[in-house]
Protein backbone atom coordinates (compact mmCIF):
# COMPACT_ATOMS: atom_id res chain seq x y z
CA UNK A 1 0.00 0.00 0.00
CA UNK A 2 1.27 3.16 -1.10
CA UNK A 3 2.40 5.53 2.16
CA UNK A 4 2.58 8.91 0.85
CA UNK A 5 0.49 11.53 2.90
CA UNK A 6 -2.22 12.01 -0.05
CA UNK A 7 -2.68 8.41 -0.68
CA UNK A 8 -3.23 7.94 3.06
CA UNK A 9 -5.63 10.42 2.93
CA UNK A 10 -7.68 8.76 -0.27
CA UNK A 11 -7.45 5.67 1.40
CA UNK A 12 -9.19 6.70 4.64
CA UNK A 13 -11.81 8.46 2.70
CA UNK A 14 -12.33 5.27 0.61
CA UNK A 15 -15.21 4.01 3.28
CA UNK A 16 -19.05 5.34 3.95
CA UNK A 17 -18.72 4.81 7.29
CA UNK A 18 -15.07 7.08 8.20
CA UNK A 19 -16.70 9.54 5.55
CA UNK A 20 -20.10 9.61 8.35
CA UNK A 21 -17.82 10.05 11.13
CA UNK A 22 -15.69 13.21 9.44
CA UNK A 23 -19.36 14.59 8.87
CA UNK A 24 -20.30 13.99 12.30
CA UNK A 25 -17.13 15.58 13.92
CA UNK A 26 -17.73 18.41 11.47
CA UNK A 27 -21.23 19.13 12.68
CA UNK A 28 -20.38 18.89 16.11
CA UNK A 29 -17.43 19.86 16.67
CA UNK A 30 -15.82 16.88 18.97
CA UNK A 31 -17.24 13.59 19.99
CA UNK A 32 -16.47 9.98 22.18
CA UNK A 33 -16.02 6.90 20.34
CA UNK A 34 -19.56 6.24 21.55
CA UNK A 35 -21.13 9.36 20.79
CA UNK A 36 -20.20 8.63 17.08
CA UNK A 37 -20.90 4.67 17.22
CA UNK A 38 -24.33 5.88 18.31
CA UNK A 39 -25.83 6.01 15.13
CA UNK A 40 -24.07 2.81 13.55
CA UNK A 41 -25.01 -0.82 13.41
CA UNK A 42 -21.27 -1.38 14.46
CA UNK A 43 -19.50 -2.23 17.88
CA UNK A 44 -17.53 0.62 19.58
CA UNK A 45 -14.98 -1.36 18.53
CA UNK A 46 -15.05 -1.21 14.72
CA UNK A 47 -15.79 2.47 14.90
CA UNK A 48 -12.62 2.75 17.25
CA UNK A 49 -10.43 0.87 14.51
CA UNK A 50 -12.35 3.34 11.51
CA UNK A 51 -11.18 6.38 14.42
CA UNK A 52 -7.89 4.71 14.23
CA UNK A 53 -7.40 4.96 10.46
CA UNK A 54 -8.23 8.40 10.05
CA UNK A 55 -6.18 9.50 12.58
CA UNK A 56 -3.12 7.94 11.12
CA UNK A 57 -4.06 9.50 8.34
CA UNK A 58 -3.81 13.26 9.96
CA UNK A 59 -7.95 13.64 9.47
CA UNK A 60 -8.98 13.10 13.12
CA UNK A 61 -6.61 13.98 16.48
CA UNK A 62 -8.07 12.67 19.78
CA UNK A 63 -7.62 14.67 23.00
CA UNK A 64 -5.80 13.60 26.10
CA UNK A 65 -8.81 13.62 28.45
CA UNK A 66 -7.90 9.40 29.04
CA UNK A 67 -11.66 8.25 29.43
CA UNK A 68 -12.90 10.23 26.79
CA UNK A 69 -10.32 10.87 24.40
CA UNK A 70 -12.87 12.93 22.63
CA UNK A 71 -12.09 13.41 17.99
CA UNK A 72 -11.74 16.28 16.18
CA UNK A 73 -11.75 16.70 12.63
CA UNK A 74 -8.58 18.08 11.01
CA UNK A 75 -8.69 19.74 7.97
CA UNK A 76 -4.86 19.96 6.13
CA UNK A 77 -5.44 16.64 4.31
CA UNK A 78 -8.70 17.89 2.52
CA UNK A 79 -7.06 20.95 1.45
CA UNK A 80 -4.60 18.87 0.19
CA UNK A 81 -6.81 17.05 -2.03
CA UNK A 82 -8.78 20.36 -3.09
CA UNK A 83 -5.27 21.78 -4.26
CA UNK A 84 -4.65 18.21 -6.05
CA UNK A 85 -8.06 18.38 -7.89
CA UNK A 86 -7.07 22.38 -8.99
CA UNK A 87 -5.64 20.90 -12.44
CA UNK A 88 -8.61 18.96 -13.32
CA UNK A 89 -11.43 21.80 -12.19
CA UNK A 90 -9.66 23.90 -15.02
CA UNK A 91 -10.44 20.68 -17.45
CA UNK A 92 -13.62 20.65 -16.58
CA UNK A 93 -14.69 24.13 -16.44
CA UNK A 94 -12.43 24.17 -19.60
CA UNK A 95 -14.66 21.40 -21.16
CA UNK A 96 -18.03 22.59 -19.78
CA UNK A 97 -17.40 25.67 -21.65
CA UNK A 98 -16.77 24.45 -25.06
CA UNK A 99 -19.57 22.18 -24.97
CA UNK A 100 -21.47 25.57 -23.59
CA UNK A 101 -20.03 27.22 -27.28
CA UNK A 102 -21.14 23.91 -29.45
CA UNK A 103 -24.72 24.00 -27.60
CA UNK A 104 -24.53 27.70 -28.49
CA UNK A 105 -24.11 27.01 -31.85
CA UNK A 106 -25.95 24.66 -32.54
CA UNK A 107 -29.06 26.86 -31.79
CA UNK A 108 -27.17 29.69 -33.31
CA UNK A 109 -27.71 27.05 -37.14
CA UNK A 110 -31.03 25.61 -35.88
CA UNK A 111 -33.32 28.27 -34.74
CA UNK A 112 -36.53 26.57 -35.87
CA UNK A 113 -35.48 23.83 -33.48
CA UNK A 114 -36.09 26.46 -30.31
CA UNK A 115 -38.96 27.71 -30.72
CA UNK B 1 -14.12 -3.19 0.54
CA UNK B 2 -17.11 -0.46 0.10
CA UNK B 3 -18.44 -0.55 -3.54
CA UNK B 4 -20.39 2.99 -3.70
CA UNK B 5 -19.23 5.28 -6.22
CA UNK B 6 -17.53 8.03 -4.40
CA UNK B 7 -15.66 5.12 -2.52
CA UNK B 8 -14.33 3.51 -5.48
CA UNK B 9 -13.26 7.46 -6.82
CA UNK B 10 -11.43 7.41 -3.57
CA UNK B 11 -9.62 4.09 -3.22
CA UNK B 12 -8.57 3.93 -7.87
CA UNK B 13 -6.95 7.64 -6.09
CA UNK B 14 -4.87 6.07 -3.59
CA UNK B 15 -1.78 5.25 -5.33
CA UNK B 16 0.86 7.70 -6.99
CA UNK B 17 1.24 5.55 -10.23
CA UNK B 18 -2.72 5.82 -10.76
CA UNK B 19 -2.99 9.66 -10.13
CA UNK B 20 0.51 9.73 -11.78
CA UNK B 21 -1.35 8.54 -14.86
CA UNK B 22 -4.59 10.37 -14.91
CA UNK B 23 -2.33 13.61 -15.01
CA UNK B 24 -0.37 11.96 -17.79
CA UNK B 25 -4.49 11.46 -19.78
CA UNK B 26 -4.77 14.94 -18.75
CA UNK B 27 -1.85 16.45 -20.66
CA UNK B 28 -2.08 14.27 -23.34
CA UNK B 29 -5.78 13.75 -24.32
CA UNK B 30 -5.37 10.35 -24.57
CA UNK B 31 -2.98 7.87 -24.86
CA UNK B 32 -1.84 3.79 -24.97
CA UNK B 33 -0.76 1.83 -22.29
CA UNK B 34 2.67 1.57 -23.78
CA UNK B 35 2.54 5.60 -23.98
CA UNK B 36 1.34 5.52 -20.36
CA UNK B 37 4.12 2.78 -19.35
CA UNK B 38 6.88 4.50 -20.97
CA UNK B 39 7.99 7.26 -17.43
CA UNK B 40 7.59 4.48 -15.07
CA UNK B 41 9.80 1.39 -14.10
CA UNK B 42 6.71 -1.17 -14.38
CA UNK B 43 5.22 -3.25 -17.02
CA UNK B 44 3.09 -3.07 -19.45
CA UNK B 45 1.42 -5.43 -17.60
CA UNK B 46 1.34 -3.67 -13.97
CA UNK B 47 0.38 -0.37 -15.92
CA UNK B 48 -2.70 -1.78 -17.36
CA UNK B 49 -3.87 -3.55 -14.34
CA UNK B 50 -4.10 -0.13 -12.64
CA UNK B 51 -5.81 1.58 -15.43
CA UNK B 52 -8.47 -1.32 -15.04
CA UNK B 53 -8.69 0.35 -11.20
CA UNK B 54 -9.11 3.54 -13.39
CA UNK B 55 -11.79 2.29 -15.68
CA UNK B 56 -13.76 0.44 -13.13
CA UNK B 57 -13.73 3.48 -10.49
CA UNK B 58 -15.42 5.49 -14.14
CA UNK B 59 -11.97 7.81 -13.86
CA UNK B 60 -10.71 6.12 -17.34
CA UNK B 61 -12.61 5.20 -20.75
CA UNK B 62 -11.06 2.79 -23.42
CA UNK B 63 -11.12 3.67 -26.91
CA UNK B 64 -12.45 0.81 -29.52
CA UNK B 65 -9.14 0.70 -31.62
CA UNK B 66 -8.61 -2.74 -30.91
CA UNK B 67 -4.62 -2.47 -31.42
CA UNK B 68 -4.21 0.71 -28.92
CA UNK B 69 -7.50 0.95 -27.17
CA UNK B 70 -6.40 4.47 -26.24
CA UNK B 71 -7.48 5.42 -22.44
CA UNK B 72 -8.77 9.09 -22.07
CA UNK B 73 -9.26 10.62 -18.80
CA UNK B 74 -13.34 11.21 -17.03
CA UNK B 75 -13.79 13.89 -15.01
CA UNK B 76 -17.01 12.85 -13.24
CA UNK B 77 -15.88 10.99 -10.61
CA UNK B 78 -14.07 14.05 -9.76
CA UNK B 79 -16.92 16.59 -9.77
CA UNK B 80 -18.36 14.27 -7.80
CA UNK B 81 -15.12 14.66 -5.08
CA UNK B 82 -15.29 17.89 -5.48
CA UNK B 83 -18.90 18.63 -4.51
CA UNK B 84 -18.26 16.08 -1.42
CA UNK B 85 -15.53 18.72 -0.37
CA UNK B 86 -17.76 21.84 -0.39
CA UNK B 87 -19.42 21.30 3.06
CA UNK B 88 -15.45 21.11 4.79
CA UNK B 89 -14.27 23.76 2.22
CA UNK B 90 -16.92 25.89 4.21
CA UNK B 91 -15.52 24.58 7.26
CA UNK B 92 -11.80 25.33 6.96
CA UNK B 93 -12.69 28.89 5.38
CA UNK B 94 -14.59 29.49 8.66
CA UNK B 95 -11.54 28.70 10.44
CA UNK B 96 -9.04 30.62 8.85
CA UNK B 97 -11.72 33.72 8.95
CA UNK B 98 -11.36 33.00 12.26
CA UNK B 99 -7.69 32.82 13.05
CA UNK B 100 -7.04 36.01 10.70
CA UNK B 101 -9.44 37.55 13.09
CA UNK B 102 -7.40 35.91 16.19
CA UNK B 103 -4.05 37.81 14.71
CA UNK B 104 -5.71 41.20 14.01
CA UNK B 105 -6.95 41.45 16.88
CA UNK B 106 -3.70 40.45 18.74
CA UNK B 107 -1.66 42.91 16.87
CA UNK B 108 -4.60 45.44 17.70
CA UNK B 109 -3.38 44.83 21.45
CA UNK B 110 0.10 44.28 21.11
CA UNK B 111 0.96 47.09 18.27
CA UNK B 112 4.69 47.08 19.88
CA UNK B 113 5.35 43.86 18.89
CA UNK B 114 5.07 44.27 14.57
CA UNK B 115 7.45 47.61 14.53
Amino acid sequence: MATDQLSRTFAALADPTRRAILLSLRERGEASVAELAAPFEMTPRAISKHIGVLESAGLVSRGRDAQRRPSQLRVDPLIEIDAWLADYRATWEHRFTALDADLRSEDAHDPQEMT
